[in-house]
């Protein structure tokens, strides 16, 4: 019998180094790439987080520069000298290595350059690769540090985080737009929003979130659209007016882009983000979002129930110029077009209590305040021919009782994409899924 | 043009009431319990966490008790009374009320009791309200507190949070034990763990995890199993030996149970939890204990490549008997019974550098270490007649360069029950998925 106690490989870290100058030390990682100079090398280190420069030389290297090649998996001795010409203040010259595993081919996509010269196709078929280039990681290494932004506000704030089912039995939103699967000789879906379950838990712990995969059948093949996101899922209880879950969300975004900026700012640099100001989001109605665009652009309103993607881009251009903004609030979206449990305005039942958040031309939030009476629900749900018998254990938390309430569901991935600027959401998808992508 | 802040309505949170004693504040909340007495009633609030007594009395109360019923969200205006009697050290005298929504009806299923008193079918088909009940949602804060404990402890080693997709062209595992969906015309499936992701990260970020829900086919329907459960995986790159990872586990669960102890206290406390020691973990071959039990019971051996969920149990007893450990770590699988990416022990083919976690009788762990070369990868799969070609994407990390690696795959609800030492996964699971139980 052993003892497992928990002990680990004393291994030094990139950001240790600095405590070792003079000393020699062992690193470990991929070797990302070799350059040859005249009478030495560079050799890039790709560790967990950051590229190392290190510096073979025959004049201190006990190897040769043959026995290593990119992509092997090594561990270096090495000696950390005082370098003030470098970034880090300090090189690594290379003594020894231990070969810890090699490749058996070299790529022929070359991903270890600042950017991967491919085209969208081939970066994610060769997506197992291509993440290995320095920037398509920080990508996602920056994805992390906005969950981390969103959890850690959202638990600040005496949020409950929940784990609801993807396998549903009826759809949040109704309609085509859902993956349907056989479940031991039952019809099931796939959920498009963890909606329903996220409410019943409002009436158990007054405030919960979910960040969870959702999936939509949508038809859709566009820059924007993706046919499984993850989705960043708040509901909060005892609210006074839908606008409180508007101020939760933009405290949410100062919250997160504050620790992107103290902890990810490696990240931010490589990445040329300009994270947006936010000390005030500005809000506008729908019916004066639709007029605005119509008057700014002499455009004549073909849709009055919803934005056209194109009119989201156009609101965007405005709000910046007069306001100086990136983010911008669309609230009273018409009832016709937000689901069956959209609380109405009371002054203007055609209208909901719901918002829109656009960010650089792009609808990444979407919420609102939702019916908390039971007959109030029943008699929407009857006027648009639901089966409210399909909805019984839903119609529960009416019957016996729930605040006035409301949350928002907000895609991760048009989030990163937005902050990135990308003119495509898969490129901030770690694998996406799409109307012709199903690999890898 | 509205602006608008992240201006929160300032309420104040339980913790804070101790600063208020002798004057009068609002509080909001469900009304859980009412509680006549001769000259006064209690009224048992609920809020985000906590249960909270508030003493009503017509000496002080400016409203009629008859005013407010059950699961009535209300707010009220409450003075802050020093009460030595009091666990908390005050007491809340109810001054009036703000009823601020109310049920339709009273639930016929009492959850507002120490217990509910009905069968698992009951609690679980009324989920949306039996989970009101203060014990039954303790299990779901201290779910939240795993995950949270898991979460701090995988970031500060350096992990990175991915999110893998869970719409997948070929299972983890193979076998049946898999839903299928139609894709836009295509077969696709629902992935049974993020391995082959996760896997590739490592290439990435060397060291990922992720907590998502995983799908599970299987006609099992026993106290043990669920079909949509949430699994944590971990997987590490650069390791030594697969006691790397048993040994990153053990700091993991002994960081999170510190955190429970720390934050949940509460939960704990309430729901009775004996948390293990973990000082150190146990670890036997799978061999050795087989031939152990076998021994300790004088019980044939049955199936020399698997356990058999009783022979575990008896594992378990054997262990808490000898060296008083609730948690054992059985090594070296046969090859046979684990998935073809299992490395193989150098010594002895036919068993795997592989482990489970067994925790008072139940597995809650797989894991081990993984092939990182590409002939050895080629050469298990064709030996079991898979057909590589459909695992092109995934072995192009083999092909193009891996560190020795592996990882883990716990089961959040199997940990949760087992903690509780509850007869039933379900009781640790929000809404369950089994093979009958697709609803709520």
């Amino acid at each position: 019998m052993k003892k497992i106690e928990g002990n680990l490989n004393n291994r030094i870290e990139i950001e240790e180094i600095k405590n070792y100058i003079g000393r020699t030390i062992k690193i470990h990682g991929s070797i990302h790439k070799i350059r040859e100079m005249s009478s030495f090398a560079f050799i890039i280190l790709r560790t967990k987080r950051q590229m190392v420069q290190c510096i073979y030389s025959e004049e201190f290297s006990k190897f040769l520069l043959s026995q290593i090649k990119e992509e092997a998996c090594v561990e270096f001795l090495a000696e950390v000298v005082n370098e003030e010409r470098s970034k880090t203040g300090w090189e690594l010259r290379l003594i020894d290595v231990e070969i810890l595993s090699e490749p058996n081919e070299k790529s022929t996509i070359v991903f270890n350059n600042k950017e991967i010269e491919a085209s969208l196709e081939t970066l994610l078929d060769y997506r197992a690769i291509t993440l290995r280039n320095e920037r398509e990681r920080a990508i996602f290494k920056l994805q992390e540090g906005i969950c981390k932004g969103f959890r850690e506000f959202l638990l600040k704030h005496k949020f409950t985080e929940i784990h609801s089912p993807k396998i549903v039995f009826s759809g949040a939103e109704g309609g085509a737009n859902i993956f349907s699967l056989e479940y031991f000789g039952k019809e099931a879906y796939l959920t498009q929003s963890p909606q329903f379950y996220k409410q019943m838990m409002v009436g158990v712990f007054e405030r919960v979130f979910e960040i969870s995969p959702v999936f939509r059948a949508e038809k859709h093949d566009t820059s924007r659209h993706l046919n499984e996101y993850t989705s960043v899922d708040f509901e909060m209880g005892f609210i006074e007016s839908f606008e409180d879950i508007m101020n939760m969300e933009t405290l949410m975004l100062r919250y997160t882009f504050d620790l992107l900026k103290n902890e990810y700012i490696n990240e931010l640099n490589l990445l040329n983000v300009n994270l947006p100001d936010i000390g005030f989001i500005p809000s506008i109605t729908f019916t004066d979002a639709k007029v605005l665009i119509s008057k700014e652009y002499n455009r004549a309103i073909t849709d009055e129930f919803d934005f056209e993607p194109e009119e989201e881009k156009l609101l965007s251009e405005i709000i910046y110029k007069k306001y100086n903004r990136e983010l911008v609030f669309v609230t009273h979206y018409p009832s016709k077009k937000r689901p069956f449990y959209a609380m109405d305005d009371i002054n203007n039942k055609n209208f909901t209590l719901s918002f829109d958040l656009i960010f650089r031309g792009m609808e990444i939030t979407t919420g609102g305040q939702r019916i908390h009476e039971l007959n109030q629900q029943i008699e929407k749900m009857v006027s648009r021919e639901i089966n409210t018998e399909l909805f019984e254990s839903y119609l529960m938390i009416h019957k016996y009782g729930m605040p006035p309430h409301g949350g928002l569901g907000l895609g991760l991935e048009r989030l990163t994409s937005k902050l990135l600027n990308q003119n495509n959401i898969r490129l901030s998808t770690l694998f996406p899924r799409d109307i012709s992508r199903i690999t890898p």
